[in-house]
């Protein structure tokens, strides 16, 4: 049996998804719930590897008991309910089906949709501490939006990877981009087949260097062509963002 | 000399506002920041007294520098960042001014505004714990406005104060109240000349409790003249609730 489960995540105080000795990570949080409730080992794989600080409105994961010691078998629209209980505040399960043997948490996403916040201006907020980058200057988030336009579609983005990063295909397809301000926030919203190590981060970076007059919206196309790292902007902070969604063909 | 903070705070690691020995409180770490950044002993007068998780928007406070010791004298506007780099994540200061020495940050509110959040239905969101009330069961946003209605105006709420209160004067008036759903939240939304204590809680209460089906909106009338804490409803978690704005006749 593999459950397919949705999640929602605060980042700030896991060290990313992935299973680490002696670091609380979601993974590990998560299969420690799903062996408690169902009294035996559990697989879990999970949609991405999210990198610590980095938070989750919706992230996919699917949990596989193992057949032949589990006894605890539940309906799956009754495992979130269960799991919930077992899990701390800043981990939810939103929902769960039951997905074939076949089905893979990782290699059958179609799509990904990632947010990226920031908060402009002076002062800081306490309410957007871990949650949003604070950038004391004011951001031209129209601009950001019209710089959107040459990563959309199918381009090599190995420039806007971070660099020591081994994946030998670096071409993915960007099927939405775009910024808008939002009450006190600037919300960078892009979705893609996929996405290289920190991309998001990097695109985000890329937006605000543009914003403050240090790349110019001509400029994109030549460096995303050019693949080269030192030519876009830096990283932005990983507490700014959050995988929004993750699609499947099915689901 | 006394100075006019408007600060912002999450509520959630502090004891509350009022100075209380061996905890940690709002008034105590503003106190600690100014004495540092002024030099010498200050006088702290805050806008009212929330309780221990009780949340900021706006909070309006007074430092007054004991006259004849302090050295520092900076600007206003330039107080803000300098008191905010002293001052831990949870706690910011938006804006400064100088008043005169017969302001009073409590005696001299004109309004107040506060504002509580509640995220209904389920599954629970990591990113509201501690920051709404969450309830399991989707509240009746559009009948839970229409029970504000009797409470505008200028009425006894006696019966909406925690028991135990010594207030004489029970009389307040309430300029707006209203309830509107946004994203995955229903705010409630209250203004009035003043408050009594735990009153937007059990205001907060009182209008679950209507959208639960308990208490009918034409009976709010007479449970109001009543004056009896026995037929309000519950009183809400402090989570909930922010102070959002506090007007002087001045500012």
């Amino acid at each position: 049996m593999k459950i397919l489960l949705t999640l929602s995540y605060l980042g700030t105080n896991f060290h990313g998804w992935q299973v680490q000795p002696g670091c609380r990570t979601v993974q590990a949080t998560l299969q420690e719930a799903c062996e408690a409730l169902f009294g035996c080992a559990v697989d879990i794989t999970g949609c991405s590897r999210t990198d610590a600080g980095v938070h989750a409105n919706r992230f996919c994961a699917t949990a596989s008991p193992k057949e032949g010691s589990f006894t605890n078998r539940i309906p799956a629209e009754r495992i979130p309910p269960a799991l919930n209980v077992k899990l701390p505040r800043d981990l939810s399960v939103i929902d769960a089906y039951e997905v074939g043997d076949d089905f893979h948490a990782r290699y059958d996403v179609i799509s990904k949709e990632y947010e990226y916040l920031i908060r402009d201006g002076l002062p800081r907020s306490p309410f957007f501490e871990d949650r949003a980058w604070q950038i004391p200057r004011p951001l031209d988030e129209v601009l950001m939006n019209e710089a959107c336009a040459p990563f959309v579609g199918r381009h090599d983005f190995g420039g806007f990877m971070a660099s020591g990063s081994d994946i030998a295909d670096t071409v993915r397809t960007i099927r939405s981009f775009r910024v808008f301000r939002c009450g006190e926030l600037v919300h960078i919203r892009v979705s893609a087949d996929g996405f290289l190590y920190n991309m998001v981060r990097i695109l985000t970076g890329t937006l605000v260097a543009v914003s403050e007059g240090k790349i110019s919206v001509g400029d994109l196309p030549g460096i995303i062509a050019s693949r080269d790292r030192t030519r876009a902007g830096n990283t932005a902070p990983a507490h700014g963002l959050y995988l929004n969604n993750v699609i499947y063909p099915d689901f």
